[in-house]
């Protein structure tokens, strides 16, 4: 099933049911306020969506109304907890080469504890401070657990997954290498992340959703030119995986939003990249200098991502603009 | 004015309002029924909080009960967002020639995102996967925020300082290293923090209250033997600094928490540390090798601040067991 938050008041939104073609939508009212009640209560709630799913994809329901995307949120607008990975081998020995970083944890998942308390609407407008700071944005998959204990493996890990998104997490690049260098990790260098207007459950992807994987390309246009279109399913460590390693010392919350890091391919000379900093890296290995700026105020970053020609999650569609 | 979360249901706690003297409590009812909800509405709540704090200090309130530390919660048993620094130099400046960690960013302050999901009650036993993790505690002050525009600088940060707590950072030494070498900063080294029950107002610590940092002595106790008296007013940023370098790049929500990081000074070895690994480095220093072992299941660790002889915050005292 497909979920979307609804701008009706409320910080985290109303819970809407989404038919398959994202043309209705249905409040789920009487089953979950928000979609983070739902996860605090998965097991029970969502067999009652699904049967409110069904129904309106049957076209049987009289209470649908149009699905309006300009009226959506990010399926979760804030989460208790975002921990996003790096798990796509091509982007990672690219940066490595490019800037010269070793990374001696080959034989773990990369991963940062991200800022959670906000979430950008799809099409609302991006505020930075200023375009000094390298503005950049990355393309990614994630997925939303329900609760998972500590110490969960990565098989029974795949259990926890609830629902995938698609997610820009916009970075600035010239706080970046400062604050890795430091070991502590990114703060100014990882403002809000926007997030595509439909949460969908793994069933919903079919056969696009093997290995704890999304096998679809990720579309990124850049003022209406094509960016990128990376294939989710190169990821190295899967979803499973990237839970496992989140868990190994703590519990995850119901909402934990687990993101797989910028998708990229090895063939990202042909396919493209979901983020500037790695054309940018291409461009400096292959033209000895990168060319392509960072982000301007007035820019606009478009992502979708299509299934037999129909979009998954909605499109991700935003100006950045001065703070 | 002095908070309690306490355990009468819901994953929140109640809001409860304490004496001074940590004796007698009453409930916030009517007003708020969570600390989050007070911090959300702080202005218009925070004078009805401190009309109650004032007439059970006089003892002239009908509806108080005994206080009882051991069904307090950490005041924000969870919080949307938590942001720790490392703004103790004698601290920074012992790990960095014992490790041959050189720190890039002298003229900002060191801070990492942590998870926010959960906080530990102040007396719950705490639990690990194993001992072989490096288990190590770490005694720090925090600040808690209401809601800060983007852009804030550090004078005007200051009056976003809402609470002040007595917070216990758990860290993982023998994952922490390896993850500082990523530059994505600690996840697994970094679980749940355990907090002190009562929050309190700035005005509440007096004169120890000062440039925006607590000058008051921070005992830690491992195994009923004192550990460490270190005074937080050597914080070389102070909570303004803190709070205007996270956001520099974000908008704060009200119930941010923002850290200290270890308390730690100069005299060291006179005063001790607020962590096991600060004493090892000391240790390597001055004696080639460390001989503190990190925490073993069964441990007990206390921290608590004193002013004029009143505990301010009152006590964490956990014992450390097996999960």
């Amino acid at each position: 099933m497909k979920l979307a938050s609804l701008d009706l008041g409320g910080r985290d939104g109303r819970l809407f049911v989404v038919s398959r073609d994202l043309t209705r939508a249905v409040p789920a009212t009487d089953i979950a306020n928000t979609l983070q009640d739902a996860l605090d209560d998965w097991a029970r709630i969502a067999p009652r969506l699904q049967t409110l799913s069904d129904a309106l994809n049957a076209g049987s329901l009289t209470g649908a109304v149009p699905f309006d995307p300009s009226r959506a949120l990010a399926p979760l607008p804030r989460a208790w907890q975002w921990l996003d990975g790096s798990a796509f081998q091509a982007h990672g020995e690219l940066m490595a080469k490019v800037f010269g970083i070793t990374n001696p944890q080959t034989d773990k998942p990369l991963m940062y504890q991200g800022m959670s308390h906000r979430f950008i609407a799809p099409t609302a407008p991006v505020p930075f401070p200023t375009e000094e700071d390298g503005i950049d944005f990355e393309g990614e998959f994630a997925v939303v657990t329900d609760g998972v204990p500590m110490g969960t493996d990565a098989a029974r890990a795949r259990d926890h997954i609830r629902l995938v998104l698609l997610l820009n997490d916009w970075s600035l690049r010239a706080a970046a290498r400062a604050e890795m260098l430091t070991g502590f990790g990114w703060v100014q260098a990882k403002p809000a992340c926007s997030v595509a207007p439909i949460a969908v459950t793994p069933d919903e992807l079919g056969d696009a959703w093997a290995d704890a994987r999304v096998h679809l390309d990720l579309l990124v246009d850049l003022n209406g030119q094509r960016f990128g279109a990376a294939n989710g399913g190169a990821m190295g460590f899967c979803f499973g995986q990237l839970i496992a390693h989140a868990a190994r010392t703590r519990d995850l919350c119901a909402g934990t939003i687990i993101g797989s890091g910028t998708v990229s391919n090895e063939n990202y000379r042909e396919v493209g990249s979901s983020c500037i900093a790695e054309r940018r890296g291409i461009e400096m290995l292959d033209e000895g200098a990168a060319r392509t700026s960072f982000l301007h105020f007035g820019d606009r970053v478009r992502m979708e991502v299509l299934r037999d020609g129909q979009s998954v999650f909605g499109v991700i569609d935003q100006e950045v603009i001065k703070a």
